[in-house]
């Protein structure tokens, strides 16, 4: 592919349709923004039209208004990113350096987070979590990963009112709900289903599978991993970097369980074909 | 409704089935979460389970490991929110302790952010923008906005490969497409959006209108006021607080717009049915 936002992995499809083939999924990267050379957020992404994103991202931060508080937006290839372009530094003008220093002086007291499960860290290397990988030799029949959407999707109460919400499930190894939370963020709707094991002195979640009703980011695989969740099923499509955090780590992830069948991007090996 | 997760708003049906009628809408409320008395983060949720959210939240955020770091979660009821319980503190015990200092202090240095438009501001109040209200003296045909979902999905190049991506893009009042953008986080396409057209000195955005493949949080609404764009229409459902946003600000807001139907939360006075 010549696309640059994608990625090519070989993957296993699970379902009439089955076998080895090579999925394409969108890449998911750090960027970090750098506002005079302070460090000043990292934003996962996916690579493409990075100083639009720069820009737009400082203009939602209510630190720039205009094109001509904009100096330079220039790549730091010296930055320790094995050469990759992931490190902008954006020189602001004017009343946005009052701005900036406003906001990061804000900062330092309260943090705004759609729980994205990423505030705060500094590099991308110190976003892997502590938990090295997860516990859990088990193995799980396909059919059983295949029904599980629908039985997340008939407890979604709110969802049916508004049909807005994300919703969350996490589920035994014979397919049965312990436990779903819906919200209309797809993280939050995961740290209420952990964050209520937590409460109940059950983690490691070993011997659990996690659905979600969206995609699978970065986020959501370290959240897993957290809670110690060997699996996650998604109805739509992971990012590049769940795909490789899932792998490191010993999670088993699915992607596009649809009816019959789906993909499995990492640890094929808990599912029974 | 007796469910505590959803709010009726008054609404406009475009379309074959057009109409006045009563939407039920998911709420989302920010929550502060403070940790030993301490602020440490604002989420944007839907109200329930707040105390699983913010143990999970702790959980992912690698500030609490077990329930044994957990004393107490409660609502600061005495908290400036109009008696809405939307503040929880979170006493955490032993090495907790240790680990909610050492976030606190990296997080003086960079943020993570998954583009949220929300990270740092202090509280509900600081989060409306600088920005009053957009302008925008204009209408559109009600056929206009429901041709754009489709002249946005036919301009998704990576989407078409797998399947995994957000997009946003800026239309004409004739329904061209001006400009769009790819990226595995919602907020991330609309960044790249506006900050294109802020690049190019064309803020604010009084004559365009924005379109998403996605559902309209908070976030984005705010992200179109930054940016002065008088219309926003997506394919999903909108968030409670989008709605009064948009209400607010004078943006008009479109959800549910598929095939040749759409809901009208805020402003329909810009559409022509």
């Amino acid at each position: 592919m010549s696309d640059p936002g994608v990625r090519a992995y070989d993957s296993m499809r699970v379902g009439p349709d089955g076998g080895r083939r090579v999925e394409h999924v969108a890449i998911e990267e750090p960027m970090e923004v750098r506002v005079n050379g302070v460090p000043f957020a990292v934003v996962m992404r996916t690579p493409g039209a990075d100083r639009d994103l720069a820009a737009g991202f400082l203009l939602a931060e209510d630190v720039i208004q205009s094109a001509g508080e904009i100096g330079l937006i220039e790549y730091c290839l010296d930055a320790d990113d094995e050469g990759r372009a992931n490190v902008l530094n954006v020189t602001v003008l004017g009343d946005a350096i009052c701005r900036l220093d406003e906001r990061l002086s804000n900062r330092r007291q309260v943090i705004m987070t759609a729980s994205c499960g990423l505030c705060g860290r500094r590099t991308i290397e110190s976003l892997r979590a502590r938990v090295a990988s997860v516990e859990g030799a088990w193995t799980v029949g396909a059919s059983v990963v295949a029904s599980m959407p629908q039985t997340l999707r008939s407890a979604q109460r709110v969802f049916d009112a508004t049909g807005g919400l994300h919703a969350a499930g996490l589920f035994d190894l014979d397919g049965r709900l312990l436990l779903m939370a819906e919200d209309v963020g797809r993280h939050n709707a995961v740290d209420k289903v952990a964050g209520r094991m937590l409460l109940e002195g059950r983690l490691p979640l070993s011997r659990t599978m996690l659905q979600v009703s969206g995609r699978t980011s970065f986020e959501l695989v370290q959240k897993a991993l957290l809670a110690g969740i060997p699996l996650i099923a998604a109805v739509s499509a992971p990012s590049s970097l769940a795909v490789d955090l899932a792998r490191e780590v010993g999670i088993t992830l699915c992607g596009f369980v649809r009816g019959d069948s789906f993909n499995v991007y990492a640890n094929e090996g808990r599912v029974d074909r």
